[in-house]
């Protein structure tokens, strides 16, 4: 018999949603993961035959073992603004509470802690990596490194002076300091640039901040395609669609992530697909601010990589992506009048291999393969709402919720378990954000 | 001092929503229950001075105690086909799939194990009150009482065959004798008549049957305008779009509920305001069958009363009612492209005062008041995605869901506690339907 390496963790039984190219599914499998990375994925024997040493033991009888879920597109600390602001016209939504709000009461310690808060309720709900933009990006990182969670924190541009950057005019600087303080730091942190949107950044910020983020060979973002009044200023000022006039910029590449893209036609989506830009697609946040619905079965059609996002907790309000896939789903069926356009396994690929194609991690993560690393959550279907059990992928994508996640491993170590995280003291992080919160509530 | 009564369950402390007709809210409450009604509101005293006799008391420090929510329709024995079929032309999914499993695996025994499945989980997502509507409905009053859920139970009515009903002919004797069997029976049952749509029932059926419904004074439900398929065959038979047609029949009235009301005009909008007729709305059920979006702010505006509904486990494919409210609110937000048009607290009043009040019901239960029936849930705020704390009724709507409900009560007994089912063995009641899945799965 074969001598077997130790393992650092072993998950044992379950069904297995393996979300590789073929979606190979297994029932009752055996999961190996040492030094962050999964080593071995075979069929279990029953009884069990083979013995495995492993630090710890995980028995996932009863549970689907999937990848964990990729969320490409948030802003972790403004869960400090959570429920602060709802059911107003967007303007005045983001004009006369969350900017002023913002520039009041962001700092470095109010992203720390309201990111730490994202961080918790991300991994309670099965979240593993996350793609963020936000002013204090620094800290977004150091607090995923100290929550043990995987993230692409992008630095935010924007072409007046913010509570992080008084001086626009230092951008590039700012921007290579920042990919070079993060890149090569931690296996679970990358560094990205955001450049806000093709209105507050002029034709320049956007064409320098892409020329640095190709030297280094990063990510970059951008909102573009929200609203119907952005398409309207964009065209006035260039004479073009937003997303033509970043193409004519020659900012679109397969290194380029497109946020919403929610107001696009078909020409545009022929520019995205040929340049291969990826898309964030954030549902319940074009709902919640009627700002329309993006058209992601046709951007399916045309073959580009579509990602899942909750967008930020003023706009949402949580951060719970199995709710988001259900959304996804339910809301193109109706606005296509076809309940075939977005099936469960399409939602359910979009909120992992997709969501870790757009983030350029699809090497990396997004399935749960050999190589790869160990990103991957436990859901317990012994539960009323999911009982019973016909196809797991309908399960996850239309009944089940973040509350429904068990476990949660990232980077091959175990950060939750029984709904209890490890590593972090959630009574605590809960209260730093509450103290946050009485000092905003009284303005 | 004036002598307290004792009381059967006492709630201390946390945040009380009324659902009142003023809104009332009230940090720190003491409410008082026996009898199965709520005999004491007022302001608790902070120390705790006085002293109330009682059997079991709640410490609510730290949730939202607020009304249990009304489930205006559903047909919970199909939990037995949750993630049966999904993703599938609506047709399709009917007439290949649905019915013929209908026909084939329907009777007592099923319909009595998945309605208890389905009421374990409307209580561990803070549902009190169901309205159902299926074949052998007696074994769903049975349930309910057995679990101690408050149900509107609807014998169902079609002009052919049914597993239940071989004889359509027989309708008004088995009509009346369903009614005479459950009216007064328990405190927790209301007997009703669903006539499934216009196009399955003759106007005869139609007319016979609203006959039976306002002699015996028990609510009358149907399916109407639910798909645009409907619209245009009822048009064809009868010349007439059938919220007109159902008027023609004179079967409108306000002991009338009309479920989904997806494709009505402005006219019929006023039919439905004039002859005070009820509607039962069900956005995750018409998106996920992709029928279209019921026109709900302005049903709002003309002032015609609305509830929420999660129809049944096929199509939707949850029972969680905090789910349906924050889609609820969403999804109309962004069909009229105007984020004010549905707000978190007209989203928690069609869920609870509304929605008892489409029901008949809304001087019995709905609202938490003196003299009402004690039916009320303690939703846990101490969770990271209910953090920090606003506005209560944003993180009801737009972040909660049934998984942050730790208490519930229904006329005046504790069924759940710490998210315990206190009155049934969980495990037996998923246990049943998994056998029943297994011989549907086998067909």
């Amino acid at each position: 018999m074969e001598e077997k390496p130790s393992f650092d963790i072993l998950i044992m039984g379950g069904t297995l949603l393996t979300l590789s190219e073929s979606m190979d599914t297994m029932e009752n499998p055996v999961i190996g993961i040492r030094d962050g990375r999964i080593i071995l994925v075979e069929k279990g024997e029953n009884p069990p035959g083979k013995h495995y040493p492993a630090k710890e033991i995980l028995n996932a009888e009863g549970c689907v073992i999937l990848p964990g879920l990729v969320n490409t597109h948030s802003h972790l600390p403004m869960v400090c603004y959570r429920g602060y602001a709802d059911d107003m016209p967007l303007m005045e939504w983001l004009h006369e509470r969350i900017f002023p709000a913002e520039r009041k009461y962001v700092n470095r310690d109010m992203v720390y802690a309201g990111s730490r808060l994202a961080m918790a309720e991300m991994i309670l709900s099965g979240t593993t990596t996350f793609c963020d933009g936000y002013f204090y990006e620094s800290s977004v990182a150091q607090a995923a490194i100290d929550m043990g969670m995987r993230g692409i924190v992008s630095q935010g541009f924007i072409d007046f002076p913010t509570p992080d950057q008084p001086e626009p005019a230092k951008n590039i600087k700012i921007a290579e300091a920042f990919i070079d303080k993060w890149k090569d730091r931690s296996p679970l942190i990358s560094p990205a640039l955001f450049c806000h949107t093709p209105y507050t950044c002029a034709a320049e910020t956007l064409i320098t901040l892409k020329q640095v983020a190709r030297e280094k060979d990063v990510l970059y973002l951008s909102h573009v395609a929200e609203t119907q009044d952005e398409i309207k200023l964009i065209q006035e000022r260039y004479g073009l669609t937003p997303i033509r006039h970043l193409q004519k910029l020659g900012v679109l590449d397969e290194r380029t992530v497109i946020v919403h893209a929610v107001w696009v036609d078909e020409e545009e989506l022929e520019i995205l697909r040929d340049t291969g830009t990826k898309v964030s697609h954030n549902p319940e946040s074009n709902m919640k601010l009627a700002v329309g619905v993006a058209p992601v079965p046709a951007m399916l059609r045309k073959g580009i990589t579509v990602g899942l996002g909750t967008d930020g907790c003023a706009s949402n309000n949580d951060l719970d992506l199995f709710r988001e896939m259900g959304t996804a789903a339910k809301l193109h069926k109706v606005a296509a009048m076809d309940p075939t356009v977005l099936d469960a396994r399409t939602a359910l690929k979009m909120a992992t291999i997709h969501g870790a194609r757009v983030l350029g991690l699809g090497d990396q993560i997004g399935s749960i393969e050999p190589g790869k690393c160990a990103d991957l959550i436990l859901v317990d279907m012994k539960k009323p709402h999911l009982t019973p059990v016909y196809q797991v992928y309908s399960h996850l994508v239309y009944a089940a919720s973040g509350a429904d996640v068990v476990a949660s491993i990232i980077n091959g170590k175990l950060v939750m378990k029984d709904r209890k995280l490890l590593h972090a003291d959630l009574d605590d992080i809960m209260e730093n954000v509450r103290k946050i919160a009485r000092v905003i509530a009284e303005g």
